[in-house]
């Protein structure tokens, strides 16, 4: 990716751009939902919804009947952005507030994965995204569920990340006797609630205990 | 908003969808970060920022040079979606698993807040979304920081809701000794950390104390 093309560079803070694939790589797999854009009739579209990186590509999954699914299957230019949000920062003067962020974003056109090994694959990849290691324990993926899928697959080849760290941002308002600093946010995973209906008394398996992270 | 229209209509799990303005206005003021897509010659181009809500409408801020901002201040057609992920939905098999989620999809055009007044209104309702009640403490909005800033607002009345919740639903495979439940995610902000450079022996100012939540 050089030159960079212009629709992948910030107009805003060119400094916060990276496009290193491993930055890339580590925000779209910490990040569990995507928001998938497209146009029709140069009308903006764009749907949230979960996705997974294998090697240089994501894949996102939906209905057969999904009218998002087939629309964006025909071969629709997309817009995908990631964004996970890591603090408010906050200045001494209003304007200079910000909020720390990580965030990518992926241009590209679907393949439709048709093979259904490969579709197994990538729903694998996308189950285990969620819930690591269990793909194993569950209830084996069968055709049925294979024919309801459609599976879609992006490039990451036109890919870039914006990143802001760090504190304020402070100028002329450097001595004034106000506080500054940053409010991280965390995203956390909780523990498990079992469902009481078809699940009670089925112990945690494993990989699911310990999720707390 | 009635009938709904179809662009507001889910194709998949349209039980899911919501139109009601106080479950719309609940997602918008917990979520502190939209997607703004908008296409150019049919091509989808989309930028997470962050917004506020106020009565009926949302309002986004960005410089004047934004590149971004310059194109969709023009009137074009945007999609906006605010997305709140609320849990993993673990099933018996990959095929069931699902995600909780809150998530707004709005469609609109710009309207430009030229007024000085209007700007700093929702600068200051912006402002505050993220740190509450901190306005009045902060070095005062001015003249230049108004003349930096473009604030667009979009109008509420062509938005939806739609909503997961609970547990995941289970057909055939209910009665199988495989564990099903949700792993809740939850997002919370933690104890504010200073910038030492400039804020140094500051004091915490009593509307940042007890921030966590």
């Amino acid at each position: 990716m050089n030159p960079i093309p212009p629709h992948l560079t910030p107009s805003r803070y060119p400094k916060r751009a990276d496009y290193d694939q491993q930055t890339i790589y580590s925000i779209l797999d910490e990040a569990l939902v995507c928001t998938v854009s497209f146009a029709v009739d140069n009308k903006p579209f764009s749907i949230p919804t979960a996705f997974v990186r294998h090697e240089n590509k994501i894949y996102i999954h939906g209905s057969v009947g999904s009218h998002f699914i087939r629309e964006i299957e025909k071969g629709l230019p997309v817009c995908i952005t990631v964004t996970l949000l890591d603090a408010i920062v906050v200045a001494k003067s209003a304007f200079n507030h910000s909020v720390n962020y990580r965030s990518v974003v992926i241009f590209g056109t679907p393949e439709k994965i048709e093979d259904t090994t490969r579709k197994t694959q990538a729903f694998k990849w996308l189950t285990e995204k969620f819930v690591p290691n269990s793909w194993d324990y569950l209830r084996p993926f069968n055709e049925s569920d294979n024919r309801k899928t459609t599976i879609l697959a992006f490039s990451l080849d036109e890919a870039s990340a914006k990143i802001r760290t760090g504190m304020p941002g402070e100028d002329e308002n450097k001595d004034l006797p106000i506080w500054s600093g940053i409010i991280p946010i965390e995203t956390r995973r909780l523990a498990p609630i079992t469902e009481e209906e078809c699940s009670a008394g089925i112990p945690l398996p494993p990989h699911l205990t310990g999720t707390m992270m």
